[in-house]
């Protein structure tokens, strides 16, 4: 397929790295349904790990198997499926050149006491992501937590590390833990921070929560008012987000958060394309439910980001 | 000998692998009396490290000496004999290739305050695996630990470097520490998570304890209810394993846990045969018996995964 | 793109491989016009390297340009393009991801009197190929030549270091040198045995030269005729190619040779398809005519391994 | 540019570094309008990561994009432009060799509850600095934390490996946390001893705060009162600081700190260059106010070390 | 400076190179009275090392002196100046940053028997190129002599070490040896295809001699006439080289060769600018010059690629 105008555009953002970087991010951006458009659904599947199997897989049994996820981010024309090693180790063999792949590469786990607010074990490497045929690896971050500096040197050494070898690096920031409170995490202020800290620290892709319109920080509480940034929609919140990428120099994919109404998932959708955010990665949401209802879920979606609905 | 259809079955699931670890896995799959049922039996040896030679071998004194061990499991057909570096150093040039060896690698001990419920030490390598002509390596870890995300590195790490020199590893996996309530370490939704954990690490064989009905996740509890998950029997409780080891794509195997009677370790190896799990690692129940009693007690399990009991 | 019943069968030959190798396997046998029938028309260009870049591209100056070519694999619709370093240093960043890149890595040069029946200079590495997102590597060995023994040793190394990063190696097999006659050089016994010798290396895709029924090596002849094996059309010579790559379990591709006429390059490609070979590899024959008349050229060769003419 | 003879006595100063620190130097002083005479003005843009985006831009929305920061130093005519890795990432490749580019390694961030008087994480590399055509690398010690010993032979440490590849380290020394006071953090004797300090860790360029005519240590105060150390204007309080760099054989440059009022940054620049300070490091009070303002301060604090004003 | 069209022009046909590597083609495209202009002099001494001092200097005897030289490409507003390690390590702390330098790192000497047509020697390394801030280094191979495999995979291994700490590579190809005859080592097709040999192995600027209107190779001879190339003018065959670069996408320098009269070597100067070379590089017939004749030709040759003679 030949590169739209749209991503070239996109590319041209990336223009200090390698032909190996660019081609991988050309990859993802020209794959599936929304290939050539600049928007892209991302399919994620590490709750597993994160909340573990019967709370992730129970409500929808087919989701304990992960070629079902994989077949799913195929059958769906997704742009690209993100899980865990074990996982890929798993379904790799199976698709081949099917569908990008990007392996997530830490992991928090809620047996541990540490929890989510603290640090997560690296499960993967960069030579893993060789191995397995990977387009990108991913990796998450925690912002505000007391262990987020040590994460972010782990990541930005990760990120030359792939970077190298011609390997884009997808980073989930996520802040929460040591003074950001519970609704301080999707606040449109720390969210908007936390694209921001990922941008900086060379991720090529970044992923973050969908903000609400609360204001965490004081001080950032006083610029938003004083400069008048309109956060009333989920559009002009996601807009701001944008914004803090680099001025929408780097893309930003917005995830839905807890498994929600159908309803509440478009308009999230709509919102994002409408503050021309790059797109969703959209996991519970979908392997929570039946698979007929996931893949109608995503072909609406995937007629969202197109402009159709 | 050929393989079986069963195990074909099960290798394909291991198609991501190469050649020389799906040969170790075939060996032990091939072994012994079980040999192409798909089933296995392990004799482990590690409890002297654990807690010291009188308190594991002083009721059946033969135990003291490592040979005894490696031998009883070569006569009484078993699939694998894992041991310590120690003691496959003693008995491994008296047994060449009489039975699949498993190197356990990490250890931890009694005398440390730290106890079990903290890290581990690496007293083997994988290089000391191919020196000892051993089929694979094994390692336990403690999720809800405070160093379970430490373990979890450090065993990515060896599953990575064994693998690339053809040899699988075996996964230990016992949830223990941190919040994890003693009842908690055996409780259905831990045990499942804890076997999720390892096969997401890379894990070719998980090792976990036989659950009992106790949930110990708020949040899983709730989802064992919504969900109706059957948990009532211990061969419901071993399919719910099954199912969170990538859908039964993995390996996975039970452990006895404490020295019992008899026929608790038969009923527990016909549960495990009935919820599909592959087979038992049972250590203290053997060798803190006579041998006679012990080569008797594996006789009836092997007829059991046999279906013939 | 849906890997097709035949795609899926050639890889089930390399399930040794890991998912990396096998993806990339699949990218290329996917992609293009023949994507999916298990041919492959690959554009090789590094004759400027070989025999300078008058004698190359003064015929068709549009060739003085690394993105003449490149372009050219695009709008042609073939399944990957190979070149060397400096030319995808030129190109690549022009075209992110629209055709597979072989990343040639030695070369010899007609400056040399040392000349092709010797050894080639490494150009590129694997870490080129990696930065520079090639899907492949590609290397020649000269059977037969004095230096024979030093690059398969090379070849040998470099196929290790590049599957362990998940690419696969396109291994150009031309015997020459030493006591190889210019006759033996496309000899039916000779290419077979140079193919033979490039699977057992372990490259992934061997490209030989199209046999003639001249028999070299007295041995040998005398084998073919003892037992008849057929050499009398162009097609049955290249199935006993097809049968010395491991009874077809390798994919091999050939080359058109010196430039020639349109109809005796269609000639050879029905043979190769007759005679169950994966496609070919055509250099000169599309670079050294007008770019319209190679498209044409490209197009017939296209629907010739389609089974349309 | 001929180097004049104020640089050539500068340069004197490090006669001990290899050839490649000293060009480096070199550079930024004979860049741009203050090129030659001793003087610099850096523009450096890291408060995104330390205080947030919003925070920092949005009263210039323009400052979102780094490519905005980095046109400003060139069309300002600035010795040199500091920046972290993303920003240099996206912006570098519009502008190669435009305008010296200072790689600043460590952040702090304010979402952090260790904040800034703790650990800072490194973002980038000094391979960083070279793949991206950086003139020098920049780090931030904070004296005084309990992180500071840390932080120095984290520093002391890069410091030697950027020297090694002929790059120039610019040190922030910013004494904060532990026993220092809010008032201390710029006390006479505090930034002083700062500075000292980054001299004597081998920094070839130092970055203080202006200090204030508070003494905070006791032995201090003793000191600068039995010597009767004129520290009344800010000029005699610069001249103090350059003493404290090495009696004026390092380069020291003043931050303003906070966002103020024109005639205050002014003011601020006319007692450095008074004082015989080598210049301003200016962010926030450039990138807060519209371009044509900042470009116009600019030109007027040019003009003023130009010693025109 | 503001990049010039032309110098965009040129570097956007290295968009695949690292920010770094782009930066330091900047440098020296911007540098000196031709910087904007996309023409280039470069001032290389590496003749003692060649030649022997006495043979090289005598005749200017401030030629002894590496300083000499130094400063002639500083006064004279050349590109860029080319020496050995040694010449470099006593000038470079006296000029620092003045004039961007070039390490030349391999030689031959004509002491050996071994002579110009064998191998050379490594005076220099990358770190040494760093060390001494150099902008560049530089590497000479002479394709057809016996050792031109070894030296190819010499410089493609420093290519690859420079390239990734951001310096470019200054290829000198100068075919000689093995059965080039001596007319050979210019002949028109020799030169091309050793400039066509350099930018295989990934240089950046390449460096040739002019060529004569000679073939050499028959084969070559008989495409040239063919394809009726016009190579009667010493313009016409600059042409021809600047087509075998990648049809001028890499950047082609010229050497005069021997030392000669002043028309010879203006001449030659019009006739690379009429051919759209990029330049020159004048090293015998600078400094067996008098300085102010030296002086009074450069000045000349600027203004000749500045199409002002």
């Amino acid at each position: 397929m030949k590169l739209t105008t749209r991503v070239k555009k996109i590319l041209a953002n990336y223009s200090g790295e390698n032909p190996g970087v660019q081609a991988k991010l050309a990859q993802m951006l020209m794959h599936g349904r929304l290939g050539g458009t600049g928007k892209m659904i991302i399919l994620p599947v590490d709750q597993g790990i994160e909340h573990g199997p019967a709370r992730s897989f129970a409500i929808n049994p087919d989701g304990y198997d992960p070629l079902y996820h994989h077949q799913l981010a195929i059958d769906a024309g997704l742009n690209a499926y993100a899980a865990p090693l074990g996982s890929l180790e798993v379904s790799s063999p199976h698709f081949p050149a099917q569908v990008p792949t990007i392996l997530k590469i830490n992991h928090a786990n809620s047996l541990s006491r540490l929890k989510e607010d603290a640090d997560q074990a690296m499960f993967g490497s960069v030579e893993d992501a060789l191995r397995l045929g990977c387009t990108a690896i991913g990796f998450t971050i925690y912002p505000g937590s007391d262990q987020a500096f040590e994460q972010m040197e782990e990541i930005a050494e990760l990120i030359r590390e792939a970077k190298a070898v011609g390997l884009p690096t997808v980073l989930w920031s996520y802040p929460r833990g040591g003074d950001v409170t519970k609704d301080g995490e999707t606040a449109m202020d720390v969210v908007a921070y936390g694209a921001h800290l990922a941008c900086q620290l060379g991720a090529h892709v970044i992923k973050v929560k969908l903000p609400t319109d609360v204001l965490e920080q004081k001080e950032a509480k006083k610029e938003f008012t004083d400069q008048k940034i309109a956060i009333g929609t989920q559009a002009e919140r996601v807009a701001e987000v944008v914004r803090s990428c680099m001025n929408g120099r780097r893309i930003v994919v917005f995830s839905g958060g807890a498994a929600k109404g159908t309803d509440a998932v478009l308009n999230d959708a709509r919102a994002i394309r409408d503050g021309n955010g790059n797109g969703s990665i959209i996991g519970r949401n979908c392997f929570r439910r039946p698979r007929a209802e996931a893949m109608e879920l995503l072909d609406t979606l995937v007629r969202i980001f197109q402009g159709k609905e």
